[in-house]
């Protein structure tokens, strides 16, 4: 609490700024996306006075071929030296290696790991946030189990027994991270206030957020774009052109659409407009490695598996596509929807060598 | 009429392909895309017994520089060698270089010619069409003034009395002529027989043909696209990469969805998912010339005008975009428009040079 001051009465109900009242921040996961949501949020906390400046960053300690710890370097040279070189985060990022001591002081947690340190991080998690706590979750790439997907922001809201929103968009890490303009969405539930106070953490003039009331919608779009990147990628490699790989793209958002409504009723049409829709969709098929490594796929006439491409291309990384796509195949297959969603199915026959990868275009309907 | 015939009383009423209830159709323009529609619909008019076989291609007649009449050698060679060579438009098309003529029997006429000579058109045509005439209008780039846009379709049916469709999409015509893998979309009004007769029409293997009841929406998207276009370009040029392309796209199609619904409420969102929306604006801003020039032109820091790298690029065609740009500008200035549409008024003032290429990404909204 601020020491009690002699105030005029007028002026004694006015928002002091109070310290108490201030939000706190904290950035679950430092990876490059991380540290470029880092970045954001501290410029914004600085600047608006219902945030405490400092923002803390929960950092999975690596120790660097220097022998030095990677928080202490970040909170040395206020740089993600690994994941971010040559950014400076802002000096009100903490880096903080302990993860119950990250969030302990928290009201606000922003949740961007690799998706599948999600439930671990959870379960460390349980009964150790503030009463009131608000959650956001930037991670795309969810499970599509049969029961349905098993999105980041319902394990989220049910481990931790919170409210959690998300943060979707075109949102190439490294590009922001150099202040390039872009857009992103946030989807929430119910509290529209919570979402403004979000889109307010993260909007700078360069990062343009706009909320819409649909958190299933968003999220889905994070996780679907990448199998359509898939087919995107495959057009490529077959050297179709740009009028065939925009049908693709428009055939490949309509089944995003279509599945997200079956299993979500309340998805809007509007949010595959959003940032997190159309844009996320663009900026995947025009670059990233799911479209990269169908490609290549495609230009060895499928004779190349997946595996072989990927370990060559991608130093260890797997790609999302490809899995999802499996996941989805499986879903459609078990409650009779292939037929709905022939893209969908088609990418995955071809990705299994069950299609060659000129099937793509081959739509009887 | 076909001359009566014994046949049982059961069948008597089947039709029989009789030649009188068959629709004929004429192609009313021959350039590059023009051509590569009288392919599709030959192919077509072959197979389906509800139309004549023939088509008939109005072509605005030229001597070649063999001496030859263009007409001649379309009828003897079967191709377009001037605006579609090594194409074979089938044997079934007939090159006709009399206007009255080619429309005087058909009952479907097919509009693809460059938008400024469709007034002479009509004024040719009034009163010697058919009753009961279908049209469809596949030209893109009507202007846009400042009592509201000169939709060619409109002009059609006001001119001639007549009802017309409109065939829009993500449709580069060289590549829908070595049949890659494209789609369309048919705007019709009321009339869904008609528009499924048109689908009919068009509909290949690899061209896929979806009706949406919104003649204004899927016309709309044609013209307002090239401008969004100018904007890529733009992005481009100032080498923003893919995360920006695509938050620009995005706001692009957002700003033709709201301007097409101030103009026409009857303009339906769902309109913007199709083949005439999100795909024809992919295929537009990464290929075309209208976001080429304006990459040049980016490129170039504002300092060489549009009118000057059009003449060095374009060879004498003139962008639609920027003048589509300047016409969007004035209706919008003169409805108290401007804030609601930032990208429109943006790409207009930077490629008049009142501002900086760079603002294509300043919206500190």
């Amino acid at each position: 609490m601020a020491p009690a001051q002699e105030l005029p009465p007028e002026t004694e109900a006015e928002p002091l700024g109070d310290a108490a009242d201030k939000s706190r921040v904290t950035v679950v996961g430092s990876g490059n996306w991380g540290s470029v949501a880092a970045k954001l949020i501290a410029s914004n906390t600085l600047r608006l006075p219902s945030f405490h400046d400092e923002v803390r960053m929960w950092v999975f300690e690596e120790i660097l071929p220097s022998g030095e710890k990677l928080t202490d370097v970040i909170n040395s040279t206020n740089e993600n030296v690994k994941y971010l070189p040559g950014i400076k985060l802002g000096n009100n990022v903490v880096a903080d290696p302990d993860l119950e001591n990250a969030v302990k002081d928290a009201n606000m947690l922003v949740f961007v790991t690799p998706h599948q340190f999600m439930e671990g991080i959870c379960k460390r998690l349980v009964g150790k946030v503030k009463e009131g706590m608000e959650a956001i979750s930037l991670i795309k790439g969810m499970e599509v189990k049969m029961e349905g997907p098993c999105m980041i922001s319902s394990l989220i809201s049910e481990q931790l027994g919170i409210n959690c929103c998300v943060l979707m968009g075109a949102n190439i890490a490294n590009e922001i991270a150099v202040e390039k303009f872009s857009e992103a969405t946030v989807g929430y539930r119910e509290n529209r206030d919570i979402a403004e106070k979000w889109v307010q953490l993260f909007s700078t003039s360069y990062f343009m957020v706009s909320p819409v009331q649909d958190v299933e919608g968003v999220e889905l779009c994070g996780t679907l774009k990448n199998v359509v990147a898939i087919a995107a990628g495959f057009v490529d490699g077959l050297e179709m052109g740009n009028n065939t790989k925009a049908a693709i793209m428009r055939i490949g958002l309509r089944e995003m659409k279509a599945f997200s409504k079956l299993l979500f009723p309340s998805v809007k049409d509007t949010t595959f407009f959003e940032s997190c829709g159309v844009a996320d969709l663009i900026t995947t098929c025009l670059g990233g490695r799911n479209r990269k490594v169908a490609e290549a796929f495609a230009k060895n006439g499928g004779k190349r598996s997946f595996d072989e491409l990927e370990a060559e291309m991608l130093q260890g990384q797997k790609l999302q596509g490809v899995s999802t796509a499996r996941e989805l195949y499986e879903v459609l297959s078990h409650r009779g929807w292939l037929e709905l969603f022939p893209l969908f199915a088609t990418v995955h026959e071809i990705s299994t060598g069950r299609l060659p990868p000129s099937a793509i275009v081959e739509y009887n309907r």
